[in-house]
């Protein structure tokens, strides 16, 4: 059966989760679409800074978040991004995956990402600056995926 | 199908989401309840002051929390409202609907919003404090409308 | 039918509304599985210090997260856990069940809690440390019961 999963959060605990049941899903046969919007969309964002025309405002949003999966924080106790460093330690000596090694993997197992137009136009964030391999799409496409899903999830 | 919302946050970026996604369900002709609870309650506060029999924690709180949908800030990077603001002008300037434009359009649309009773009492906020037009229900509505639901997201 | 909650958060506010949720739906005799995960084990944890092994990192982040439900704060106005005080304070005076309440209202209920290994070996979590009646199991398990379920939640 497919799943859907709106993430909404640019957290890394949360982007974590994330993936982690949208991989689980993936691993037991289900269809599974992700929809990444508003501060979600930071998980996206490709490492290096690409040119691109903005408004002074979205400039400025977009040099004070996260320029991709290897720089966000945590929800919780993230301590201007020591927290999210121990958190990434401590998840190494665990044999936990990392966020980015979660994210090739979803795309092996050939999870959908889909990428909000409507955040990415507000924000100000151009295809190119957003990693390959992503869709492009609505809250409507969103409605139809999760209309065909029997779970439906919002992080 | 219908839908269900939960709108527990009370942050301007979650709220709009919240009812982005219910009036685009709508809009696909699907019944959708929205069932505002704790912090998400002062997104239906009224703007004005309206007098009420409050004990002093829970007139405490009402003062300290937002007044209605036009005071919310951002769930991160809000630096004291200064966040919310720019993120308003951003949207304005990309055409999306403002907050209370996009509550106009759910209330048009015929998305049922619901006060959560309990979440109201606690915060000492009686009817004539929020907005008109709400249902006024507790948690065992919700579950009868989300058994009937597709699609139930918590935001 | 049944109902799943993801409890991801370890936030006051947020596990009351979980645990709200879960009782609520129990008592209209639905079969319910909360699976709690990252910051949501705190909400699990034992009031007090159980020996346990733990790495460096291990030690520093169990020494700084809440032990056990009665230390929660709130995810919005907790000012270093004097909101979450007076948020007690409030309820108790209205009447609502305290997280510890709603938490034996769940077991007696037949509410089945269930902790998440892999998030437990991060954090390093014991079972001895986590309060008792607790299942243990991963994002697999968790699928299946979300396949089975008529509505899934992320809190």
């Amino acid at each position: 059966m497919k799943k859907t999963i709106i993430v909404f959060s640019g957290d890394l605990d949360k982007a974590m989760a994330a993936f982690i049941i949208a991989n689980g899903a993936a691993a037991m046969g289900d269809d599974v679409t992700m929809f990444f919007t508003f501060w979600g969309l930071n998980i996206l964002r490709k490492p290096e800074k690409v040119p691109a025309k903005k408004s002074f405002l979205q400039a400025m949003f977009g040099s004070m978040m996260p320029r991709g999966a290897t720089r966000l924080g945590l929800s919780k106790m993230n301590f201007g991004g020591m927290g999210a460093g121990m958190m990434k330690k401590v998840m190494k000596s665990r044999n936990v995956s990392s966020l980015p090694e979660l994210m090739a993997i979803a795309r092996e197992q050939g999870v959908k990402m889909v990428a909000c137009t409507m955040s990415m136009d507000v924000m100000g964030f151009s295809e190119a600056e957003l990693i390959d391999g992503l869709e492009f799409a609505g809250v409507a496409t969103y409605l139809g995926e999760a209309d065909e899903a029997n779970v439906n999830l919002f992080i």
